[in-house]
């Protein structure tokens, strides 16, 4: 068959090799084809703006997108709306790779509007297409909307460290056949090394002869693993970044952070390149992503699932769970890997909130927390909704990040301590803040601990805390520093109950702010996982009704 | 940063959870944004061109596309032109995943033109974007050119087993520092078991303790593997299908076959996902591919790399070699694996044409290669070109695929009858030619390939022959098992002369018929491959300029 794409009858580079195509600003670019009458002026406009992107000149590029807020341009990250939106974007990239124009056609709109679509050869491989709505403007042609596709890399190392076709089979037939696991780089997979998100730590480290057992349960049930995921290093994080890996993208909120550290499972997920996430959550390493990106998430009761072959960060808030995008596959996980024989019932099921952790939150997350609440209550989903009060927010993630600190140093103060230089900022100064905490101040605030978790049990009393998942939507990725410590310590103050309870917690994507998801959380009495999953699917649906 | 895509004042699913979102032909689908006045009709014919997608209703989603030879329709897998090509890609795929519409942007160009930028949320993840321009027609509205654009999946299993980042790390620093290989899976790779495109091989098949010699020469000057790339079944095949992974896209050729039956090497390095392939060429598994999609590809001499810790698919013709996009690489891969010692000059250099050779082409192809040496010869490239006599090029090809197969059948037999409905129609095929075979049959065509050698080398006499690399452009995935079989004895008619006489042959990307590459090929004495590839990168410098 002769490719639609390329006409013999094109005076374009197309029978030639990709090395030796001329630059798009070649002086005998010609289109293809065309339909009605070529505008003039628009070739040379075209081919000027190839020639900006070749330079990744900001200033010219900006020059050729008409100005204003409506504006688009599109690509497989996502739909850019404003001038000012797609030049934030070309700024923090680096250009484009050397290309051809490999066809070009040109569809006219009467005199003032035309329609480019161009096939290019990137010198370094694959192909890409562009299509561009251009309109005579008085200063010139501009594009007032345009997307634009590249071939895709063999792996998006931000997600995955490695993938396979599955990377592990399950076992034939079971509940979970055909499920497709991301499992977070801190499990152990038999045949494969962990690496924490960490590239020095996997230098050394030796793979695993066996699957951590959390693993093992979903394979036994069919489900396979199709990688490893990427997590902030040794998930020490909650923003979703690495500085070796790169950012996972955050397919709902583009330019949006994923949320971490299971920020590699939870993309995957998102992105539909898996299923179902099997990742930890210490201080809301499950939740902050699921919320972020409008997942389901399950962190378990504390101890409810080994964590036997998983690296730990701080033992006594250390879960397993999992990050799926409808509850039925996240409880189908959980079924299978809770001991359901501990489970306990939440009959009648109560509620509760607490206005601190409202007030935690952004405005817009507060706003749409009261009105799903309201809602829920209007609609009979929930009803008697108690008002509780706990300790000082500020002071129970206090007490919780000093202890987690010191067990975090605990676990890998040694390989820290042996590697300096290796982790990136953010992570690099907790490790640091955690090797300053000795023995008496780390009893204390164990006891601190101790007393802090009695509270939450009386005053919860067997109630279902819900809470908004996090502060706030996924922050941009071009955040200041100060602004994502503020949303890291607001938002920890929410999701750090259910680590200093251990109790489950469950991130169900019901809220949006501005079009953003936010999770809505219930925090259950420690081992009521299951029961808590099936409450937060009612509240879904009644979300959704 | 609030999400520039979703705009909160939108009466669009924005804020709801993916599953819980309307189908696109809910009743309250309004516009994210529109500029100028909002054209009749036109929403109503957007929305049912959702629902004719949601239900793969093909007649009715031909229907929409404007008729014609201008109507386009784009997406990450190239440029499809005119309404029938269109129509005939809906044709061969199951259709779109269910998804809701996310936002929607329309742009009225005129009262009878308009573009929608629109975002969907396939409801198994990830995020979709299209741009589409349409024509106000006496039939109603009509899509004149239309881009797609869908989230990508964690790897593409037609391309690959088995991908990292990398898989298999090479020493540090090195000559091909930076330089990612696509491991054909035939070749032992530490950790790996070798699965030969054959999943139930894999099954069974342990994992190897140590690289490929031939692999190791790479790692050890600092190339890493980035994946285990996919392979015809047992390699016997040059088509580029596999019944168990899919037809690997070839980016040079929409629509088109890869070539194999290095298929997934090749169109790794031709999308950039690698920039070498790591490969076997018995027949032409190498070149094949190459020939197809553009790229350079070097059959070395037989024995002159180790095949240590390869699959053999008939040890007499097989041979190590390599695939990339430019003869800098090729022969910086080739100067590391073969013996350098043993790499015989080329002075002078003398070349021959075999008029057979050209005759076996297609009509193009042998325009195009009969054009090539007419330009090499007037631009002093080439000179004296003689015009030698072989012996029948079917006869020759009848002796080696006798032997070829009586050798698969050695080395596979056991396996295959062992499992039987295991492998894809045209390979079984293969193995049950080879199966009948005895050994008398075999040993009488052992002779005649030990004389027809003999004859080779009279004939040749140290001259380098050139000769189409294949004997067609790549052929249509969907083209008859009739036109494959055709081609494939046309082509290995001639791609067996160099495995018959065991010489290196390279192809080099310099032919181009209706816009497809075809490859121009350069075989040379035995031993003669670094200065055959010297030769064959003055000659595509000859052809560029």
């Amino acid at each position: 068959m002769p490719p639609a794409a390329t006409s013999p009858a094109a005076a374009l580079p197309a029978g030639r090799p990709v090395r030796a195509a001329p630059s798009a600003a070649a002086p005998e670019l010609r289109p293809t084809s065309i339909t009605g009458e070529l505008p003039g002026g628009l070739l040379a406009a075209f081919e000027a703006y190839e020639a900006a992107l070749a330079a990744n000149d900001l200033e010219a590029l900006a020059g050729f997108f008409a100005p204003g807020p409506d504006t688009l341009r599109g690509d497989a990250a996502g739909l850019l709306v404003g001038s000012d939106a797609i030049a934030g974007f070309r700024a923090g990239r680096p250009g484009v790779v050397r290309r051809s124009i490999r066809s070009l056609h040109v569809r006219a709109i009467g005199t003032d509007h035309a329609l480019i679509v161009a096939e290019n050869a990137p010198v370094a491989g694959g192909a890409g297409l562009v299509t561009q709505l251009w309109s005579r403007t008085a200063a010139g042609w501009r594009i007032e909307a345009a997307q634009v596709a590249a071939s895709a890399p063999a792996i998006d190392r931000t997600i995955w460290r490695v993938v396979g076709t599955p990377l592990v089979a399950g076992e034939a037939g079971g509940t979970l056949a055909g499920v497709r696991v991301a499992v977070k780089d801190l499990f152990d997979v038999a045949g494969f090394a962990v690496g924490a998100g960490t590239p020095a730590y996997l230098e050394s480290a030796t793979a695993a002869t066996e699957s951590a057992p959390s693993l093992t349960a979903l394979l036994r049930v069919g489900a396979s693993v199709i990688g490893i995921a990427q997590t902030d290093e040794f998930a020490y994080s909650i923003a979703g970044t690495n500085v070796h890996s790169g950012t996972p993208p955050n397919p709902r909120v583009p330019g949006g952070l994923p949320g971490g550290s299971s920020s590699g499972p939870a993309a995957a997920v998102a992105l539909g390149q898996a299923d179902l996430g099997l990742a930890t959550d210490t201080a809301g390493s499950i939740r902050v992503p699921a919320s972020y990106q409008g997942l389901w998430g399950l962190r378990t009761s504390h101890g409810a699932v080994s964590r036997d072959g998983v690296l730990p960060l701080a033992p006594s808030f250390d879960t397993v769970g999992w990050l799926a995008r409808n509850p039925e596959l996240l409880r189908a996980a959980a079924a299978v890997s809770l001991d359901t024989d501990k489970q306990l019932p939440l009959l009648p099921a109560r509620f509760a909130v607490c206005t601190q952790t409202v007030f935690a939150a952004e405005e817009g997350v507060q706003a749409a927390f009261v009105a799903a609440v309201d809602r829920l209550e209007g609609s009979g989903h929930l009803s008697a909704v108690e008002i509780v009060s706990l300790d000082p927010l500020t002071r129970l993630f206090e007490t919780f990040r000093t202890v987690q600190a010191a067990e975090a140093w605990h676990a890998h103060g040694d390989w820290v301590d042996a590697h300096p230089g290796t982790l990136g900022p953010d992570v690099r100064s907790r490790f640091a803040f955690a090797s300053l905490i000795d023995e008496d101040e780390a009893g204390a605030h164990r006891i601190d601990l101790a007393e802090a978790r009695e509270r939450l049990d009386a005053a919860l009393d067997g109630r279902i805390l819900l809470l908004p998942s996090t502060s706030s939507t996924a922050p941009a990725r071009t955040s200041s520093g100060a602004r994502i410590e503020a949303i890291r310590t607001a938002t920890l103050s929410l999701t750090c109950l259910a680590a200093i309870g251990g109790y489950p917690a469950v991130s169900l994507p019901g809220l949006s702010v501005a079009g953003a998801p936010v999770g809505l959380s219930l925090v259950g009495p420690r081992h009521s996982d299951l029961a808590l999953l099936d409450l937060a699917a009612g509240l879904a649906a009644g979300l959704e009704g």
